[in-house]
């Protein structure tokens, strides 16, 4: 990288938009914060295989999935509002790191710590924004409306097509077992019928390739 | 990257979502196609000059100002629009590559270079979906209504706080003049006046500290 003018920092910055008003102060200091998701890795790779995905990148591809596959959530479904849940439903892992899906030792802790970073992250919002944030990321936690089932079904989908489409993925490096696989993709059934069907063509056609472990 | 198994590929995880309904499989090769954006780098660093940014990453950070400075866009923006807008906004790059804002020659032959990749990529989706985010990204390169305006000002702003807040970013390294500057982000006035103001204040400090050149 260049050379740096030291003066010139994200403090600075939020101060600057403190001196226009103290809310736009509370907003870019979040807003440069959210920064740090582009160094958060995943555990799919891209496509052509060049790296790991990172955080945000995975956010904006979910966002575009929920705009293309929108035809496919049931009638209950606000799709507005799965294309905000799916934008804001990892930012907690700027403070509590990516834990792999199929980790389960890593999965233990994840709920306190997630809760932790909410309220950390979230938090350095104006209280209205802090609140109405955190209730879009506690809806796709829950999973408990038809929006926030049709957000996480496309959460699991997506890294089924990355590591299917590059030829394996994390599913080869990791020695994933078939099982493992239909149970943690179940949840895509509660999206809609037809990706379930395509999810489950895909695990298919990993056991036949190879990439996935069958089962015993 | 791991060992992979050649038959699992882009084309065959297509061929599967076809095998669902068609209308599937023009939407899953869209869709994988898109992770192409993940890697078009761009001039700006991150925060932490760790390494510049990709565009797909951006377009998620661009979300992110869309929903966090709504409060900012006038009457007549509507917002959960601009969000699709920055969302599809650069697709086009995965043919037509960046082009800096400041390298003027580059950027001759950018139209038509984007509109034949905004052809082939939306054409990939089935007719109705390719009018539709054809019409958004046509929504946000004619910038001729408050929602375009809006979210053509937050892709001005974004590079403005990555550069300011890294250090002087791509500012540095390219010896950018202050006018120059000035000039290319003068449309996030069209935007917000706050939005502008702290444009100005971020302007008016990298010439102070040395990071943008001064006006002779």
């Amino acid at each position: 990288m260049a050379e740096t003018v030291s003066t010139l920092n994200p403090e600075l910055i939020g101060q600057l938009a403190t001196g226009v008003d103290e809310r736009l102060g509370q907003q870019i200091t979040f807003l440069l914060e959210l920064d740090r998701l582009k160094s958060i890795i995943r555990r799919s790779p891209l496509v052509d295989r060049s790296r790991l995905e990172n955080t945000a990148e995975h956010s904006w591809h979910l966002a575009m999935l929920a705009i293309v596959l929108a035809d496919r959530a049931g009638p209950d479904v606000d799709v507005l509002r799965a294309i905000k849940l799916v934008l804001v439903h990892d930012i907690v892992e700027i403070d509590a790191g990516d834990v792999y899906i199929y980790d389960d030792a890593a999965r233990v802790g994840k709920q306190a710590n997630e809760q932790a970073a909410a309220d950390r992250l979230f938090g350095l919002l104006p209280d209205d924004q802090a609140a109405e944030l955190r209730a879009l990321w506690d809806e796709y936690e829950a999973r408990d409306t038809p929006t926030g089932q049709f957000a996480y079904a496309l959460d699991r989908l997506q890294p089924l097509l990355l590591n299917a489409a590059s030829g394996g993925g994390s599913w080869v490096e990791n020695s994933i077992v078939e099982s493992q696989v239909r149970r943690v993709n179940g949840p895509i059934q509660n999206g809609s019928d037809e990706l379930w069907q395509l999810a489950t063509a895909i695990i298919d056609e990993g056991v036949a390739s190879g990439a996935l472990v069958a089962d015993a």
